[in-house]
């Protein structure tokens, strides 16, 4: 049972890895440049979270798996990038189950490092789409979760609830599970319906929706 | 007067979160992107600053208030953008006090955790001009700093100057009415009369000033 | 001899830093601009392992030398750009020096630290490398590491035999010798020859090699 959150933890760093794989392998990176793009988009969140609350050496830096998942996911791509690309609808659902773990995960992180409650809030939801705004930085493209359907939203969902259920002193387990869910369906709809939030009527141009 | 620096930061933060906000809804990003852009705008250089001199967890994410702040720059923003733009001479200026507040307030932090003078300087610039630069980075775009009308040296300045007055030991009230007043003015200056730094002659393509 | 480390790590800085100025003069940048890629060239790997190893504030902030060696490095690129230019073999010849100093470096650092193999190497790695990511990304560019010939490979050799030769407890000075000379002949040999590491098959398009 003490397993489980790492367990999980590295699944999602896998779905998020294969993300970051993808990616590279689109815009012609070498073999080295896709298993970069695996590692940050894995891991870029945590990291950053880890910095921010003062957990040194982060956690995807002290503990090896993490480095193991994320190479797992590269190769993989890199090899079977059309496998992945064909299964990009499974792909899809994995990373909105790895956005909802990685919020879990990251907000109850930092409330346990003693962060005050809006802050772990926001930190549950750097934790989660930490990774992809990397990624994109990385190939010099403005980072998909800054216009995207509902993305950081539902990270956002997830890490609140937690942090609602920690201060209300309810049960962890049906917090927990209350706040995946959330985050998952809420990611799912979004995909499946289109839902977006509003764009700026001052913008100068429509860029596609990517 | 306890509270005097904590309220010249967060008028700092806004008015930096306004030239993230304001960047974010031109290019087309959601309320979502333009939020993250608002309050990287307005606390990416303090938060540089804290985690490379230790300061842990950095001001900007161990108290809500930041995010608070940038969250209203973001929203008014987002909302009343053609505002925003109408009064852009008046952002202009704000913007200008907001990189004196930011760059004395950065070297003097600096200093009080034992930094060496030449560095404390260096310091109070990033944090002035850390903002605008990971704003710039996360449009996909070259930092406006890099090429800009004496910006960062207009920091540099402030920064120098509350160093060379600590080293001296002269009035801190002085000493940072002296700074503020000079980073304020050469930046004003510089946006009046155009000022810039030369420009290598071996580049190979002269873009416009942005 | 207690000052050999120092004076590598600063020669490695001064390399870097030239390849920093030599891109920013090239896109226009001004002189401030020039001397921000030349400092982030130099030093981001190395702020960077610092970061994630909590060696905190980083040698790089720190210590006044290598800003000073940075900003040295940036003038002499900036007034005399087309000489740097003109002995640009010699510059990839000493940038192959600096790699392989870095990751030596760096694979050390993280060890003395505590980390474990796997992750010093990585480390090792990412202090040689890092800087370069820094710089492109600064001027938004896909980091030129991302899909070149075997730089980041030839950085991970050196930080891999440094780590093996520490399990092994082999002599420093013997491990030290061979970790650099394997990642410098490896980089000029991949340099003449054109070695380079698979692109994925998957990849929509080829960009040419820069």
């Amino acid at each position: 049972m003490d397993k489980l959150p790492i367990v999980l933890d590295l699944t999602g760093t896998f779905v998020f890895a294969l993300s970051g794989a993808l990616a590279g392998t689109k815009r012609g990176l070498d073999l080295f440049g896709v298993m970069v793009l695996s590692f940050a988009a894995g891991n870029s969140g945590g990291i950053t979270r880890d910095l921010l609350i003062g957990a040194v050496p982060p956690g995807a830096v002290g503990d090896w798996r993490y480095l193991g998942v994320s190479l797992v996911a590269g190769l993989v791509t890199f090899y079977f990038s059309s496998l992945i690309v064909r299964m990009s609808n499974a792909v899809l659902v994995f990373d909105a189950a790895g956005l909802a773990l990685f919020a879990v995960a990251g907000s109850s992180k930092a409330l346990s490092f003693g962060l005050n409650p809006v802050m772990a809030t926001v930190l549950g939801m750097v934790t989660g789409i930490g990774g992809g705004i990397v990624r994109d930085v990385l190939l010099a493209e403005i980072p998909t979760v800054l216009r995207a359907d509902l993305y950081a939203v539902a990270a956002l969902a997830a890490a609140a609830i937690v942090v609602v259920g920690y201060l209300l002193q309810l049960p962890d387990a049906l917090v927990t599970a209350v706040a995946l869910a959330s985050c998952f369906l809420l990611r799912v709809m979004a995909i499946k319906r289109g839902w977006r939030l509003p764009v700026a009527k001052g913008a100068q141009r429509s860029e596609p929706h990517i």
